[in-house]
């Protein structure tokens, strides 16, 4: 059966998460009904990365099997007709060779997290962002986040549901960057790893944010990684700022060296 | 009565438009009951521009009459706390002398037109831009807008419904600009004037979208401006993409220059 990598954006908002269940909605059950109207399943789809409830995607990979073979355009055209109107699309679709795998091939995950920074409730990014409403000191932030760089025990910084076998993690990027967008200030952190635990970018954003409110020092951030201890660990940030953002390949399956954010 | 200035944001796409209505919901429906809730009335509001069913505003002004004094900050506070649940956010407040009026003394206007260049539907920004599929010329665009910039007769680019005594304008900003972002390649049209037509700037924007596509040659905006006829004009784009982005003041009522855009 031929096999297809997509690319796949969605608002998380009205899901459960990515992974299937059984009586709520969930973006890979809206994916998987819209290949079943395409042919017979059944479909199994993987994925790079099992978002949580409310978190978004810009670029989650996945890939499935079809029983026949497609033109990746026009199966990608067949998949956005009929996941309407759920809020999830096809943006990229690629012949794949059969032993290729969304989870298994990704050489890295790359996540972005915004934050607004303002008094006035969200409007236009209701649901898409983090408003925070006291003063955040970016440049704190920032050497907060230094502290995480490399490879480390994250067990401070993983859900005590986190069913990884290992909480080492090696973090490739942690850069927290001030916009000036057209709602306000906004502060972007930027993680990047081979793969992430269970809510660890949640709670190193949670953490950071403690930082930047003055609650925290920057050095309290290594403190709270070298505790190994997950109530070492600030409020974990809310699913709304969450975006997956990028999943790395060699070579990229879609052609081009992704270059989303 | 002392007087306030109201920078307003909100999501355009479930109001019949900004004026109030009988039978639709409305911004400035939303925004009297939710003053209605701080004293007795009639509560007018005015605003400096009063924008169509689905279009968006990052930076409207509007002001108010209050019964007594409110300190800005509380104000713009009780204010949000009762416009919920409706999109629609008070970002910024000010004491105003008696005679200002958000109207009359807007000395400019800015609006942002957003289009997403790709081929699959918009999830994150559905209702929020307008997606073109086709090819599209940044540079054709931007030469094509140049020859509306300054004192012209816009006759073309004006709704057959607009009431304005006359059809004569100076624009005094069109830029088009190509900006990567997350969702895949953007195309942004600013346009500040003193004021503007009703529908000319999706007006403007739906022809430029024709000379970008290859349908039309730049010159051919010169040619439907001199026409001084709708027919010349192409077609008209969607609300979705439009964002009333700033008011200009001398002096600002919020203090210091706006710089959303």
């Amino acid at each position: 059966m031929p096999r297809y990598a997509l690319k796949i954006e969605y608002l998380g908002t009205p899901f459960a998460g990515w992974q299937r269940q059984a009586s709520q909605p969930s973006v890979q059950g809206a994916l998987e009904a819209a290949l079943a109207r395409l042919g017979p399943g059944p479909h199994n789809v993987a994925a790079a990365g099992r978002t949580d409830a409310g978190v978004h995607a810009w670029g989650q990979v996945a890939h499935c099997d079809m029983a026949r073979e497609w033109t990746p355009f026009r199966l990608s055209e067949a998949l956005n007709h009929h996941l309407r109107p759920h809020p999830v699309a096809i943006t990229a679709c690629a012949r794949v060779a059969d032993d290729w795998h969304a989870r298994f091939s990704a050489r890295e995950r790359a996540y972005l997290y915004r934050i607004i920074h303002r008094r006035a409730p969200l409007v236009l990014s209701a649901r898409r962002a983090w408003r925070v409403g006291g003063a955040l000191d970016a440049e704190a932030m920032a050497e907060g986040a230094r502290h995480l760089l490399g490879r480390h025990d994250f067990t401070t910084f993983r859900s005590t549901w986190c069913q990884a076998g290992s909480p080492v993690r090696t973090l490739d990027e942690v850069t927290v960057r001030r916009a000036e967008g057209p709602e306000g200030t906004e502060i972007h952190v930027a993680v990047r790893a081979r793969s992430f635990l269970h809510n660890q970018v949640r709670s190193i954003v949670g953490s950071l944010e403690r930082v930047g409110a003055g609650a925290w020092a920057p050095e309290r951030m290594a403190e709270a990684l070298a505790a190994r201890d997950r109530a070492a660990c600030g409020p974990v940030a809310p699913a709304d700022g969450l975006y997956f953002a990028r999943v790395g390949y060699d070579p990229d399956p879609f052609g081009s060296p992704s270059t989303e954010m």
